[in-house]
């Protein structure tokens, strides 16, 4: 098959509706078969708030416990993805919400309990991905809007990165199609090397991203996005991208200020 | 193509695990292409409260409002379904968690303001059914699983009855299937002609049910049910079922105790 599109989207845009819409908007002009895989926001934790869900945390880690689980599995998988599915289809855009759950397109396994026990936190790979279920989709047309939440196949939801789920798609995908470029927008240009002037390194290969960690240019927040990025790449997808998410057009042709990753 | 069954679950069903589970169980038994409808539970209600969301009536009619609609899209969207979908995968069933606005499955109509403006309140006809849709997926042999939101095409998510969504279902997909057999589960062994003695009638006709009706034995929150139960039969569905939510295997296979609705 052709070339498939996977973008993933995170941070304030998801709570800032004339953001999204817009974000939504440039995403329906990308051309052939796309998935966009989206996190929570901020709203997740206004109403759990609200409803009296503290956050746990241990050893400075972040512990999804039973009702932590509930507000996800409300917030990722019903409010947050049902709206973008509305609107995507009052926009042409055959959309269709998915957890991991929905069609067992994405199998996680629990977190083991080493020092910390996360709670129902789920850990993907490669090997996660249904790649049939998701073919299935792809090929009826449906676009598969999946929000961070996947499934244990013992009947339990589980909370799983956005970055991972994307970078793992992209990874399991690029068997069946041609090509595939996986594009990460957020609410910077690209990967910074300054982030007073908004510095965009235009271009990082795996010795480049040693370097850059090394120096500490690339640092804390940015490591697991890199290594998402990394991870796909050595999986067979073709480009990574990330930038601004007002850029998600230019972006995903190539034109657009923007970081691009590559192996080499 | 061959036999359909959609089955509806609402009630105390919903909220209580280990019913749920073994109502899950037993759908998993039956035979061929299914669809599962749910409602919502007191659920959405406790959750509701704890976030300060009132309800509000109008004239004893209940409004969906934004925050209301925001409530229902976290917790039959989100909650509840996925929760029912994680289960069903968890014993072999390929289900797939649906509003009417994932793979525009249920395009609604925003109900007109009249004397009352009941907000967000989506109304469904027969030609509110995807069938192109809902072919594809159910031909993918996934399972939809459908909770009772709809969507306007124009960006938002509407509050649908899920008694209303499974009859337009079954009316919609008796044109592609040779035969569609529809189930209504809830707490109650039946239509009732004496709910103390908890009598069920076993077989009601349009005849009958006029009757039934002019006596009152039949009533206030049945009626919406029963008309939707004729709804689905005028329109070339070949069974409706009334039962309770422990005979769901029994009720499909027509040996358990329950009510038989036909034409005539």
């Amino acid at each position: 098959m052709e070339k498939l599109t996977i973008v993933k989207i995170g941070g304030k845009v998801i709570d800032d509706e004339a953001s999204l819409d817009q974000f939504l908007t440039d995403f329906a002009s990308l051309a052939g078969p796309k998935i966009l895989v989206h996190g929570g926001g901020k709203i997740a934790s206004d109403i759990g708030q609200k409803l009296g869900i503290e956050p746990v945390y241990l050893e400075g880690r972040r512990i999804t416990d039973q009702t932590t689980l509930d507000l996800v599995t409300m917030v990722y998988g019903g409010l947050v993805n049902k709206k973008m599915v509305a609107k995507l289809q009052s926009i042409n855009q055959n959309a269709l919400g998915l957890t991991g759950a929905d069609g067992n397109v994405l199998l996680a396994k629990k977190r083991p309990v080493k020092e910390i026990d996360f709670g129902f936190a789920g850990d993907v790979n490669r090997d996660s991905v249904n790649i049939v279920a998701l073919m299935k989709l792809l090929e009826a047309e449906f676009i598969p809007v999946l929000c961070a939440l996947t499934h244990d196949g013992q009947g339990n939801i589980l909370n799983t990165n956005a970055d991972t789920i994307a970078s793992i798609l992209a990874a399991g995908l690029s068997k069946p199609f041609e090509a595939v470029e996986l594009v990460y927008c957020f609410e910077q240009p690209g990967v910074l090397s300054d982030f007073v002037a908004k510095t965009v390194i235009p271009h990082i290969n795996q010795e480049k991203y040693t370097e850059l960690k090394n120096s500490g240019i690339i640092n804390e927040g940015m490591i697991p996005k890199m290594e998402n990025a990394f991870g796909a790449l050595e999986a067979g997808v073709d480009a990574v991208k990330i930038g601004h998410f007002s850029d998600i057009a230019t972006l995903a042709s190539g034109t657009a200020i923007g970081t691009k990753i590559t192996w080499k």
